[in-house]
């Protein structure tokens, strides 16, 4: 992995799921986190939103975790491909697109996809990750959709995986009441199903399947897939697993934060352990708690914690020789330049 | 390119100038050309198109070049991605969409884009063409777009270059005096214009012009480029010039079929002198000649001639160390499964 080609993967969509209330804290109002996704990959990709004129944050002004996975691009000078699952908001730069990409509804009271959305995403998905196979020897895919978290709880719950603390939040106080209650309402409509892409369709997103599909896809290639994120990837695992597609599990690492790994590192170890044991879990010892950026400072405060594919954008500049120093240095200048702008 | 890894690109695009009556010979009725492109990729990415259950032939029953394009690049083993600049149908398959894809108008009577939209899309192809140069030493670059020899013609015509006999067609009977009619008619839009992206815009498509930033953006990142087809690369390649962007020519090469190069290799060798006078134009010394099956000799006869990137993936499978009897049997088994699924 320290010597070959990388290419980084930033999978997106939205699920309605996000505009529940207090439940994400991806964006200002709940309807401004249906625009994340979108912003957040233009943003890694050319420095800028361009959709609208406006960087992703918190509503305290914590910027999105986006600027870690930018600066630690820069330093790895790994090629950064976006593939559509489904986003609200159509980003405006190349991205590959899944022709069954489509918001995820909400799922505490409707199904989140039409049936066989699943199985078709997971499909063309595979099909992605075949080509990122050929072209790279390590595929790392990381994620953006505001109200990840409760669909991944959701997602594991219905495969049979994890409890309501399995899961990290991108607040510092994780507002797991009101995930209990969506995630208790969709587990209800799936009750007695067992095939993983229908549970998917009715309680899931279209964000973690396309994930597992891109993931076998590329593991059938022989690529290595770094899996980066958090607790969020567990459910990409375990629909991995739930596909009944076989595949290497020493290829496999999930790559997260410090701040993740602090959260919720043992019952992560745990999980993967018992969905794939060869599978390895890594993080960035990464903190910014000697930073004199206060937006910074949050993350340690347990604020946001991870997203696209910041603690595993962190490990890979790190296996490419960079130390933490320098990606420090280099997150602190990108940060500048972003409070520059608004 | 003999050692280096090559990636396939595959632009596709759909313009209303393929419906003018008798203008091409992609698809057995005008409409149903806007549907070639997607069912030309599906063909090339899964060996059955998707979207209709209906091989894209002629009238008389002569297959898609796509034919040739799925046996060469199982020999040589590239990964093929397909770039979505604007095709009426959206391919079922994971493709790379450009935001300000459009399908172009009919040049005849109405511009072919809105004002602005080539000058996006270049720069949003430039953007794709920079990350295949990161993931490959080899970028090849095959389109489909009916009507294409047409436009191509048009944008040759109105940077200022070529003549009427200098674009190929799909027939063997070329059918210049509507083309020419058809040309002149767009022409006069474009009167006293000299930015080639309005230029563009008033009488080209999206397809030309995207295949240029690709190919700049390929070119800029250090890669070899390889424009995978006939005359109508050249409009491409007038675009790359006229964008005013620096390029290394001796990383160009233009790659087609026999039967293109023996219709108009001589006019084509003049043009890319004067274009780029550092590129190269290479052909695959293929011929059908011996062919048990009509629908294959047809080629010989004049018809179809190129698309799909069948010349350049024919010279790639060559490069990569086949002959040409190993291309030939390729097709020919090919070619028959396609038969049988008829």
């Amino acid at each position: 992995m320290r010597k070959g080609k990388a290419v980084v993967v930033c999978v997106i969509a939205s699920t309605l799921t996000s505009t529940i209330p207090n439940i994400s804290l991806a964006g200002e109002m709940a309807a401004a986190t249906l625009f994340t996704p979108a912003l957040d990959v233009e943003y890694v990709q050319y420095g800028k939103p361009q959709s609208i004129d406006s960087i992703p944050t918190t509503p305290s002004g914590i910027p999105t975790p986006a600027v870690i996975t930018r600066a630690a691009l820069q330093l790895s000078n790994a090629p950064f491909i976006v593939v559509n699952s489904g986003s609200y908001v159509e980003p405006k730069l190349p991205a590959l697109t899944l022709p069954s990409r489509r918001v995820g509804g909400r799922i505490d009271k409707e199904e989140a996809l039409p049936r066989g959305t699943s199985k078709r995403l997971f499909s063309e998905a595979k099909t992605a990750g075949k080509t990122f196979s050929s072209l790279s020897d390590v595929v790392l895919i990381g994620e953006s959709m505001p109200g990840g978290t409760t669909t991944a709880l959701s997602i594991l719950k219905g495969l049979g995986m994890g409890d309501y603390s399995s899961v990290s939040s991108s607040s510092n106080v994780n507002p797991i009441d009101i995930k209990k209650s969506v995630v208790e309402a969709a587990l209800k409509r799936a009750e007695g199903m067992d095939d993983p892409f229908e549970i998917n369709d009715v309680l899931g997103d279209p964000l973690h399947i396309s994930i597992a599909g891109i993931a076998i896809g590329a593991l059938s290639g022989g690529s290595h897939v770094i899996l980066a994120g958090g607790t969020q990837m567990l459910a990409a695992l375990a629909l991995m697993r739930a596909s009944g597609e076989e595949f290497d599990e020493e290829k496999v690492s999930i790559a997260t934060t410090k701040w993740v790994f602090d959260d919720k590192g043992e019952k992560m170890g745990k999980l993967v352990g018992s969905l794939a044991p060869g599978a390895s879990l890594v993080y960035a010892d990464l903190s910014f708690s000697d930073s004199p950026f206060e937006g910074l400072k949050a993350y340690d405060e347990g604020f946001v914690k991870e997203g696209v594919g910041a603690g595993g954008t962190s490990v890979l500049a790190l296996l490419k020789g960079r130390s933490v120093e320098d990606l420090k240095r280099s997150i602190y200048i990108e940060y500048e330049r972003l409070m520059k702008m608004r």
